[in-house]
């Protein structure tokens, strides 16, 4: 095994894999990077058995084989040689030697049979979308914040990929809340898959500024997410997912149309006197203008604050500050719509113009 | 007690004493920032018992009085407050109003008699110091590095400030490197004292660009930093500080100089292969022209790097790549003189050009 490849790519490389490749003590083969030279393609492959990271590395000289070394070790070791250096790595069966003009090094790597690979995606059988990068990040972005992290309800730590009246939608919901994206329109595969939190965090981490789309292949138990030359596959989380369509209200009592900024900015304020009552805060519409958040009187002293709006029905809710701050942070648009009722039916947030996105964040019983 | 500030003003001045004034369950008054207005002067202080942090609000409109309030909701709910507000904070006996145009909050305080300040400078017996504010900080930040955490030995977890030569000089040991910057020369006054290194390092936080010169006064037992309209002050730590300067050795086998940057990336690489064996490298100088940095052979692999220079005597020695790394990024020039000898004669680490400071290391026994 040979490769020759310059310091940037090299170390931008091996900073993208290696990120998932770190602290397993019971399995140390997972702290290596795989490097593959299979018909003069080069590949760095990291994993961490529920999903894979590989970089297909553009290189001019390179000789067949493979072998693992600790990727970390080898990131550090090559983000500190001077930019600019043609590096060249080679592998004498486990001593994998590193050499760049004047410095060089020799790694105790692995052989590359120990390294447990993901089963490749079966690319006859696979439904493949592409989306434009941007609408991909905010999408998920927007998302993946609802979703939860109780391991107990499996289902609940990813985010569904959803196909319904011909649009992709994605979806988070931890009981509490749940945010839900339509990414795109005009559909024709029908799709029904959880992907991992985990795995669309790394998947957002790895995106670089010269990849302007992003391809997402399903198969029944597989996600591959296609980035330029980066690759992630992911296994999907074997669960059925909640019929989530129906927790969104159709209708809602009170209807108000608010500042986005100055919603947040007064949430703020009330939340900060609610951290001794779990962050809960009370919204109350007065007629004929008038749409108030407050904090209960504790221990801290106690905060009100008064936004202007048409009000045409009085309605009053008690929720959790940290999720409104949440679902503002989401929306997007100078103007929002807050919809809601007094008593238990959730709480809807949207942007006034476009309907791609709905927030709904549960009551509080008061 | 009644004070009119601006939101920018008040969010700084908040931010600014804040910070020491956090997660004390036992003595609760600590979590609480005091306000005082004096004579229409209007002061915000915090204390942690060792040291205080006092910030003068230049306001117009003030009702003398005085109060204290939980520092880090007061400095969050201000910080959230719109820009380019006028802020209204008002105390009747412990209730605290905070207001700004349509917000308002009630915030519940303290009174002020229960505040523990720290006694006050007498500035008859107190001998002062004015330095440009970039020489203090460089000078501080090069030397606070080699300052212990030790809290048994309780002189090293401090910076030693000296006179001697009618020289200002500033320096902390941890025992196995040591570092000394000399400040001012033209100094009459003698001063031995020991500053905690964490009222420094508040000090180097306090810092704002508008300052240009920073005013040290020392007592027997206090020391007050005086920063535009920010004032620290600390007790010194009572405790006898050892006789330093003869710890750096006059003489050293091998002198050589090295560019820094250099030195610096391959003692890196070096130390990437250091972490099984505690950071330990050598540095070796070979005739004629041969300084080579190397990491032992252990379990990771090995590495060593050659750096051109004039030799005139082979000498080798082992040390902590770590303590290198810091002094390297201490020292500021170019070139750097590196001396050093074999056996355990500390190595010495001075700028090229200039010899205002030094930073000595310990050898490891080989």
């Amino acid at each position: 095994m040979e490769i020759e490849v310059t310091q940037e790519k090299l170390s931008r490389a091996l900073n993208n894999v290696s990120r998932i490749a770190i602290g397993r003590v019971t399995l140390p083969v997972l702290n290596n990077v795989l490097i593959r030279v299979d018909k003069k393609k080069v590949s760095l492959t990291t994993t961490n058995l529920d999903m894979a990271v590989i970089d297909f590395l553009p290189t001019s000289n390179s000789k067949d084989g493979t072998v693992t070394v600790p990727a970390k070790l080898l990131a550090d070791f090559v983000s500190n040689l001077p930019k600019g250096e043609t590096i060249k790595i080679s592998a004498s069966d486990t001593k994998v030697t590193i050499s760049a003009g004047r410095y060089s090094s020799t790694i105790n790597g692995a052989l590359a049979d120990d390294f447990p690979e993901l089963p490749e995606l079966d690319e006859k059988k696979a439904a493949t979308f592409k989306i434009n990068i941007d609408d991909f990040k905010a999408g998920v972005s927007e998302v993946i914040i609802a979703s939860s992290n109780d391991l107990t309800r499996p289902a609940l730590t990813g985010v569904f990929f959803n196909t319904y009246d011909n649009t992709l939608a994605i979806a988070a919901t931890d009981g509490y809340r749940l945010a839900e994206k339509k990414l795109i329109s005009g559909v024709e595969s029908e799709i029904k898959a959880i992907v991992p939190s985990s795995s669309l965090q790394e998947v957002l981490r790895s995106l670089s500024d010269d990849v302007e789309e992003i391809e997402i292949s399903f198969t029944e138990d597989l996600v591959r997410f296609r980035l330029g030359e980066v690759e992630i596959i992911s296994k999907l989380i074997d669960a059925s997912y909640p019929d989530y369509l129906k927790l969104i209200p159709k209708e809602n009592d009170s209807k108000i149309t608010l500042n986005r900024e100055e919603l947040s900015r007064v949430t703020k304020l009330a939340a900060l006197f609610a951290r001794s009552v779990g962050g809960s805060i009370v919204c109350e519409t007065k007629l004929p203008d008038t749409f108030s958040v407050k904090s209960i009187a504790n221990e801290f002293g106690e905060n009100a604050s008064d936004i202007e709006t048409k009000v045409e029905k009085e309605s009053k809710t008690r929720l959790n500050s940290r999720f409104l701050i949440d679902a503002l942070n989401a929306l997007e648009e100078k103007d929002i719509l807050f919809e809601f009722s007094d008593g238990v039916k959730p709480i809807v947030l949207r942007n006034k113009k476009s309907d791609k996105y709905v927030h709904i964040i549960m009551p509080l019983n008061s």
